[in-house]
């Protein structure tokens, strides 16, 4: 049970967390911290928060756990208004989709409290943003990376475990290194390429028709366009050199589709396109 | 009203169809077409068709109209099938991909009865294939789009659009030029990028890992990469010109956002991330 929750920054990934906490009823009071007063007001509004600040010091003051759910590059800042106010019984953890970066930005801003961060990310989300997003399932039966610091406490990790089970999530325990490839790869390089898919085709001579015929493969393909867009800038700055490499093993794999293409070479196109249905298929459990 | 429906090549499309057009109950008798006798049995349980046979000049005889949804390689084979057995009161169509190498194929293969072919394209379809996959309501509000002949009769035009109205899709016209390069932007480019995004991530050292922290977003992104690998390979090889073209503008594309992360140039994956976002945006109707 905690008893005072703070979340930093009060859009989907903070309320939904709040709501599945209050649905488990595993927390006592939810103080809310942001700087859009109108959005703090819409938290109380729907039951997301119980109280709101925009003062990251005295959201922080008397919290069991504070969670940081901003964009990666407010992250630094957020941490430095912690510093001196910080309980030592206080627990912080964040949402952040990658580590490294976050874990950086904690060591600068937290100085010797430290050890009381456990960094963390909910492999969930939606294209949608904003407290109005929020839903108390968000975390069902989804997967949350933990890449605990070795200077956390045992018990600190187990209070965020804890705090993500109740909401019905699925604790992993990654490397901050390990965590930050795989998400580039199955996260982030997806939505770079969903990006440049519909900037590119919105480029072309005809894309009113092109966007016109658009079928729900196409709505599909680019959901993950409609993201947030500071979120992926913050994503691509923070986890550039994995992206670079990605971005580049991609071409790559689409040189060789266009030169199967250039020759006709049908037994090539077949095995390619077979393989990835394979793949596919058993990914999401048809096989 | 058709009084005899020969639908050659039963899987989602040819079935969707079908079922579509029993409960419009603006179809008589259905026939079925095709080499795997399972597959049609299964027809005749689900009540998509209501005979079959393995024989195109069969299937096509006394039929009032012909719908042709075979993967494009097999097109020219039927339609030389259909060579001297068809009656000429029968319009013929087809569900291909791509149009402008379907009717070549019939411009080989039907010869001085090209006029009963009106070539047709419904904008609709799965990851799903095969008879089972067939749903009534597969067209409902989908587009169809036809690219009529010069020597199909007014009256032709009129009784394909008119079958797949009943179908509850909305008709539109395209030259097949326009429809071939239109479709390949929309729909086969992002397709092979699909299809290539699976391959490329499940042949990187960490793939299991990979795969198994995949969310929703890449599940959604990756769909299409389920689909039916013979039809994309046709297509590829129907419409390849196009195809490379847009791979390769498509990579320059990519190009853009690796050199802004390479420079740290938030400012401009802020506008480049922004841009998709809104244009995706009002592609679905959230603007």
């Amino acid at each position: 049970m905690i008893n005072r929750l703070a979340i930093i920054g009060v859009g989907l990934i903070g309320s939904s967390l709040a709501l599945a906490l209050k649905q488990a009823q595993f927390v006592g009071h939810v103080v809310g911290c942001g700087r859009n007063q109108a959005n703090l007001k819409k938290g109380i509004e729907l039951g997301v928060i119980d109280s709101y600040c925009d003062s990251v010091v005295e959201a922080v003051k008397d919290a069991d756990v504070v969670v940081i759910a901003v964009p990666l590059s407010s992250m630094q800042s957020i941490f430095e208004q912690m510093q001196g106010v910080l309980s030592s019984d206080t627990v912080v953890t964040d949402v952040g989709s990658t580590k490294g970066s976050v874990i950086e930005a904690a060591r600068v801003g937290l100085g010797d409290r430290l050890n009381q961060f456990v960094p963390g990310h909910p492999i969930a989300g939606s294209e949608k943003s904003g407290v109005e997003a929020g839903t108390a399932e968000l975390y069902q039966n989804r997967k949350v990376i933990l890449t605990p610091l070795q200077e956390n406490r045992q018990s600190s990790i187990n209070e965020i475990s804890d705090m993500w089970r109740q909401c019905g999530a699925h604790i992993e325990y990654l490397s901050v290194i390990h965590h930050d490839k795989v998400l580039a790869a199955t996260s982030h390089l997806p939505h770079l390429l969903a990006f440049s898919m519909v900037n590119y085709l919105s480029g072309l001579n005809d894309h009113d028709e092109i966007f016109k015929y658009a079928a729900g493969g196409f709505r599909d393909f680019t959901r993950i366009a409609s993201s947030d867009s500071v979120m992926w800038r913050d994503v691509c700055l923070a986890n550039g050199d994995a992206l670079i490499e990605l971005i580049n093993g991609y071409k790559k794999e689409l040189d060789q589709v266009a030169e199967a293409i250039n020759h006709q070479d049908a037994e090539k196109l077949l095995k390619l396109f077979g393989k990835a249905k394979l793949e596919r298929d058993i990914l999401v459990g048809n096989c």
